[in-house]
């Protein structure tokens, strides 16, 4: 990459690109732009945010990810995760209950996340996102979805539920109350998620049977939200639902572009909102991340994590002052943006143009769009994200990252999405060490005459009697050091005539010095008792760094043997 | 071991017990009895307790431990370290200033620390220490002698200084109020330090040049203690320098047993001790435990850990019910048990009946023991503590280990023990996660026509344009797949004409489902830029495995093959 466009990758695209490009970054800039004004809608709402926000979301950052982003098909704006962590934050933040306090939350968060992405970027430490494991995200992301479903409810069933009632408490309130449900607002709702499953599955396998392109019809089933706010404006402006059957409506959203300003900042709420802030950096980068990088797999292009921090900072941070929410990127939005034809960062500037053009134009048709129609929108787009398979099979493969994953989810619903998360790293983290710390020890023999050595407990091979060969599989660390001292010590207490132990050391890629002390200990504790140790087949760097503690100048008379069959050959005659 | 013996080690011990071992018991538990007497008192007056309560915690718990303990020579009682964690936790427990308050602090203390040990014995869960690292030690150790020799300067100085000064204060106080200096407390002071260490090693050697037997050495250099309390005891009261000097004394001990008893718990504070007296527990275990287990290898015998857990828990229980602190097993008296000739908990047995004894009919004699020679005692035995070789030994031999080492002591000096102890354990724990979550990955080509496969970069070797042989140095989890799918991506789209590639996994012992997911998405996008994907050497556990995952039945075109020899055969033709 030429060095001076480094941080700036649509400028290296752009030198190589085609007039031909530019039909493909139209159509998907389009088609983007259709799907993401309902779901831009939806989310604020999810979020608790007046609904233009989520438009506001999706224009300035969207031009700046396509400026900065490293990804050419990664659609970035409002995620329906972000949305709920931003929900969590403006319920526990001390901010008057108006809307106002609410923007302002949400626009501080965007602010937050944007600095912390662009420290991140800046200081190369996106590696820090693999410490959150696969199974911790299936755990959170089912937990995440559950709690979005609950929090939509009362939207489909025309409920008033009181902000006092916690998420675990909307079922059983909803069921003390059912004479409460709104009945038109139930019928639209579930008529909107009817259609928005028919326009999904059902539909394109029809229109595969008659022949249309499986692009295009990926493209036709992500029409569904602009059909269903089509046919709910339409029905609530013709029969006034909203007078006579008290249907809950979007109401005003203010027309035009937002103001770019720094006065809103209300920094007085910053402490409060730091930890939710890298919580939401860190959740929305790996969602973003992930995206990025199985789409660009698919052209054999690369993405790099750390220009995608410094992209989705920079995009965060220009939500911020547009008095939007936090933006990641959005995994539905940018598979879509793929199969539409993006061939750049363009597509996502044309898509914020048709954003901004919505903003001037088309707000006063959202006025009779009624909310049950916008949750139906989330409802059908986050229980695809509740992973029964992703449980299945990780209970399957181990029960160890089961026990993350069953942790993360059941945290996340019973105590916040923060404390589960951190629940769940801190659990893997412990099942990794504990995993570590008791490595495999096998006691082994040489197979025939061959320079071959295995598992006494497998193999009929040949044994010593005064010579015991074991080979440890793990490096040595703090926190397994000390168990093989024990197991060496029990060996050569269970083997009265012994007077060699050979340590194989071909699946140690390193040593600590915590391990070199029991080492030491070891070697003098088995003096004591009569038996030598020895190394085999230790790694060259792994000797190089042996030689700098005192370790092997104490081993005499033991030796360090370059490979088992040498030991055995010496001290076996 | 006999089964109905398990728990009680000293019945199996009795039972081959011969009328010559005795003599060994005995001596050793008088010599042990002498060096106990001053170190009780003065590791009471570390604590902020008063002086008899350090020999309660030297009577009834090492008749329990000698009873249930596993090692043969270890001596518990007050030590060093743990007494000036109960000083700190006394400190900041809200009790009344009297030393009422503190003696219910430190009883509590080993009550809880006793429950604690208990409980982990019985859990089976001795296995936890080893997570607290070598440098984490050395640092800790370290910063606790600097804090325990800065508790101690007032005493040596006569200086009182008041309470509200941090023990980082306590030099610019002293300085400060040089002036107030008491010389004659000092001249007390210095001249039993000079003593004491000329008691030590010099003395050693001269009566090694005599001929004098090691062992006899030894236990004659651990009489300094005794010699300078009869110094300070006779010089005092010769000259009544606590009247006409104002030198700091001892005063009154109360004669006699302590009483049996759980009137005096004050379930109170116990919420604000449960932190303290887990780090209470922890760290005494870990230093009883190495020295048990050091002395136990010198007469090829066994410590059991869980063993040691129970009988430590039961002898901090004893200790509470008799009013006294928390007690562990102390290196330096248990070096002497063992060199006195100790055969078996009889030893320690003996030593309780000889404190008995003294608190019995001696204690009138310690009324005029000057506060300066206990004092002087701490301070030359923590000394030895502060390990400036173990520094640099790890400092040459990791820098990963040095900045925990450093991490620990400084965080022990700056902001408080159990503070500095968790910080050294999460920095180590990140430090290893941090190297194990970038393994190294080598590129490896045919050494000539051999079976044998070599990194690149270091052997002159036989590579394929169309075949990559990659190889990767550690396990597969959460915190590495990522990284391995990055480098792997690279390589592929680095090797333009590529076919395969081959992963030599013989140093991979287990691959988690995070790893899974990522190899799952690596051959996916493989593929999709033309690449097939295969394994190597993968260890039959290993394989096994993952025939319980999806991921083998996506391998294909790729295969597993049981050796980089077969996959060279079959793809380089």
């Amino acid at each position: 990459m030429t060095e001076q466009f480094r941080f700036l990758p649509i400028a290296k695209r752009l030198a190589s690109y085609q007039a031909s490009n530019f039909n493909g970054d139209l159509l998907a800039g389009v088609i983007v732009a259709i799907m993401l004004i309902p779901q831009a809608m939806a989310y604020a709402m999810l979020a608790g945010l007046p609904p233009e926000i989520g438009l506001y979301a999706s224009m300035l950052p969207l031009i700046i990810y396509g400026l900065f982003g490293s990804s050419n098909f990664l659609s970035v704006g409002p995620v329906a995760i972000t949305s709920l962590l931003v929900a969590a934050t403006i319920a526990e933040t001390n901010v008057s209950g108006t809307s106002g306090g609410a923007v302002a939350v949400g626009l501080m968060l965007a602010l937050l996340s944007g600095a912390i992405l662009l420290t991140m970027g800046l200081a190369r430490l996106g590696f820090l996102i693999n410490f959150i494991s696969h199974p911790v995200i299936i755990g959170f992301v089912s937990a995440a979805a559950i709690l979005i479903a609950l929090s939509q409810l009362e939207h489909i069933l025309g409920l008033n539920i009181p902000k006092d009632v916690s998420t675990l408490e909307i079922l059983p309130y909803v069921v003390a109350n059912v004479n409460l449900v709104n009945i038109t607002t139930l019928a639209i709702g579930l008529s909107s998620i009817i259609l928005l499953l028919l326009t999904d599955r059902p539909l394109a396998a029809m229109l595969l049977r008659f022949g249309v392109a499986a692009n295009i019809i990926t493209i036709i089933g992500k029409l569904g939200p602009i059909l269903v706010i089509v046919l709910g404006v339409a029905s609530v402006t013709f029969f006034s639902l909203d007078q006579t059957q008290a249907v809950a409506i979007t109401g005003t959203i203010p027309a035009g572009l937002p103001q770019i300003s720094v006065r809103q900042f209300d920094f007085s709420i910053v402490q409060q909102l730091i930890v939710p802030a890298l919580v939401i950096s860190l959740v929305g980068f790996v969602e973003s991340i992930s995206v990025a990088k199985a789409l660009a797999s698919k052209r054999r292009q690369k993405v790099d994590a750390n220009q995608e921090l410094l992209a989705l900072g920079m995009a965060n941070l220009s939500a911020s002052v547009t008095g939007a929410c936090p933006v990641t990127g959005g995994f539905s939005r940018s598979a879509v943006n793929f199969s539409a034809g993006a061939n750049s960062g363009l597509a996502s500037i044309i898509t914020a143009i048709f954003i901004a053009i919505s903003l001037l134009f088309l707000t006063p048709w959202f006025y009779y769009l009624p909310k049950a129609v916008l949750a139906a929108t989330i409802m059908v787009a986050i229980v695809k994200l509740i992973d029964i398979q992703g449980f299945i099979a990780t209970w399957r493969y181990n029960k160890a990252d089961t026990a993350s994953l069953i942790t993360t989810f059941l945290s996340v619903l019973a105590v916040g999405i923060e404390a589960g998360i951190v629940a769940g790293i801190l659990v893997s983290v412990c099942l990794y060490l504990l995993r570590t710390s008791m490595p495999h020890i096998a006691i082994v023999g040489r197979v025939g005459k061959s320079e071959h050595f295995r598992n006494v407990k497998h193999y009929d091979v040949e044994v010593y009697s005064d010579t015991l060969i074991i080979r440890v599989d793990e490096s040595l660390y703090f926190a397994n050091s000390r168990y093989l001292e024990d197991q060496l010590l029990a060996a050569a207490s269970e083997h009265k005539k012994l007077k060699n132990i050979v340590l194989i050391c071909s699946a140690v890629n390193f040593i600590d010095s915590s391990a070199v002390e029991a080492l030491q200990n070891l070697i003098i504790e088995l003096r004591d008792s009569g038996v030598t140790f020895h190394f085999a087949e230790l790694k060259i760097p792994v000797l190089r760094q042996l030689e700098r503690s005192h370790l092997l100048n104490g081993l005499a008379p033991g030796k360090v043997f370059m490979s088992t069959h040498d030991a055995v050959q010496e001290l076996c005659k």
